[in-house]
């Protein structure tokens, strides 16, 4: 028997989440009996879909759901040892108890950093993955648009897009952002859609039209996009985020969707176990190759989780925002 | 050489179009000389998707753009003789001579009346049939839902969902064009959109929720939809309407396409081609089964033809809508 604590949501956010919207609780976590495991949190994950669960399906006074990576400390299950590092989906807490079910055990290649596997070898890159190749049909050399594209999935996206071959301009709100995509992620062009009107911008920015957009905003930001939509363009649908806090603004000008066949579609991370081995393979080469670079930022402190969400919804993180529970 | 009238666009609608926007002309129509024929217009279309060209690429002081039958009343072209029935996009002019480029010889079945070759068995008809069944990706036994459920493509799409075994609702804003859907058409639930709040009317009509939503409308019609759709639903977006004559209320609801993978994706009529052949066998059979029942709206009188596209516009028809030049 031992103490751990748990994030709880208390209350559901009216608008953008606040502090006291959340509350660290102090439970006992007890040992682990025949046939279960007790893990300690290592890395716990922020991540925008959490959004719309706080106003639905995230219970109150409970752990906050969410995944993260963490470490076995006991183990009376044969599929595990002491030190394994694990894959959960048991949410905000410090330790817990398992039956192993639902726990990964993490393959990790010795040259890359655990944190990778929270991000680009993790949900956000299999979302990255398989939205932009499977969802959105990418074709070699199209031209591709991807919004937050400073975000843990967009700048994974616009990467797989310049790997293709592929003309790539990325839209973010911060001109820090805006440098890493271009400097060091090799984006064709970059917007700064708080700077210009982004339907100006993307007439420069996207001289032959968008065969792909990577929709991560939806609002105001779709329907600039929307009139540059080439014939056959397709708009995977990962995200809208102007719209989960009740704001972003109401979208006009879907009608353009059918002279130029624009498909829309929208999906979520679990929608790839088909492509999982193929994303492991191509991802880990990537990454030790160079060729996919990542931001994260990364918050120390297990009851920072709530900073780190509702930092998330500011944009304050650059790329893949984290907390670090233990090393 | 002889006279004859066009329909000309002489100043671009500012908002809903008015008779003044439009003038007939006389214009003098030569002869056929050799490899021509001379057409004579019998049956014009007027059509939704003539919106949006009124605003942009229809050209002003000039024969409107559009579909129709006509009958070779001269002929100096060996594929063509006196007296064949062509289907012809040459637009809104009583006689016009052609090199036989886009004429097309009506092969109808004797059993059938002309008409129907300009709704059921035309253009209409094949925007319903490749609409639902290629690019809503229709299975047997679904739950469908059809806007402008009493409109040319409308009325066809949820009777082939009817024939595919389907549970179909549609939605009207007249009274009598429902009770054409209940009592004719067969439909399981028909809406009147203008007598309560859709998203309350859908919550009863389609208590499985919606698999294929057949898009006619655009606005609010798709933000009461969009929440009430199945996971994997498609949406073929044929037409906006609410939104083409600079109204239409914004969507604001798109974000539920990604928890739902939800699929939209727009067309247009002549996208099928080869579903061609198919199509005219499928219909023929199910128009003289009486299993498509159709209404026409016709309007005798080239001059009629504005008269025509203004009423399409606010509802006045039942079914297609045809202008009758000669019989």
């Amino acid at each position: 028997m031992t103490t751990s604590r748990q994030i709880h949501l208390i209350r559901r956010p009216n608008g953008m989440p606040v502090p006291d919207d959340f509350a660290v609780r102090e439970v006992a976590t007890p040992d682990a009996s025949d046939g279960q495991v007790q893990v300690q949190a290592v890395l716990m994950s922020v991540d925008p879909y959490m959004r719309p669960r706080l106003t639905a399906d995230q219970p109150l006074d409970a752990p906050m759901l969410g995944g993260g990576i963490g470490r076995i400390v006991q183990s009376r299950n044969p599929k595990f040892k002491e030190g394994d590092l694990v894959r959960h989906g048991a949410g905000m807490q410090e330790r817990f108890v398992s039956d192993g079910r639902g726990l990964q055990i993490v393959d990790r290649d010795p040259a890359l950093p655990l944190s990778v596997y929270m991000h680009a070898l993790g949900g956000t890159g299999i979302t990255a993955y398989g939205g932009l190749l499977e969802v959105g049909a990418l074709k070699d050399g199209e031209q591709v648009f991807v919004s937050t594209a400073g975000g843990a999935v967009g700048s994974v996206v616009a990467q797989i897009a310049k790997i293709k071959g592929c003309w790539v301009a990325g839209s973010t709100g911060a001109d820090d952002k805006a440098a890493w995509l271009k400097d060091e992620a090799g984006l064709d062009a970059v917007i700064n859609y708080k700077a210009r009107p982004l339907r100006e911008s993307l007439r420069e920015a996207m001289p032959k039209g968008i065969d792909v957009y990577f929709e991560n905003v939806g609002g105001s930001h779709l329907d600039a996009v929307l009139p540059r939509m080439n014939v056959r363009g397709r708009i995977p649908v990962c995200g809208m985020i102007s719209t989960y806090n009740g704001g972003g603004d109401p979208v006009k000008n879907l009608s353009v969707m059918i002279y130029s066949r624009v498909r829309m579609e929208g999906f979520v991370a679990s929608d790839f176990p088909h492509l999982q081995a193929q994303f492991v393979s191509d991802m880990t080469g990537w990454l030790k190759d160079g060729r996919i670079k990542y931001q994260e930022t990364i918050l120390d402190g297990f009851e920072r989780a709530p900073e780190g969400l509702i930092g998330l919804f500011e944009g304050r993180n650059s790329g893949k925002m984290l907390i670090r529970v233990a090393d």
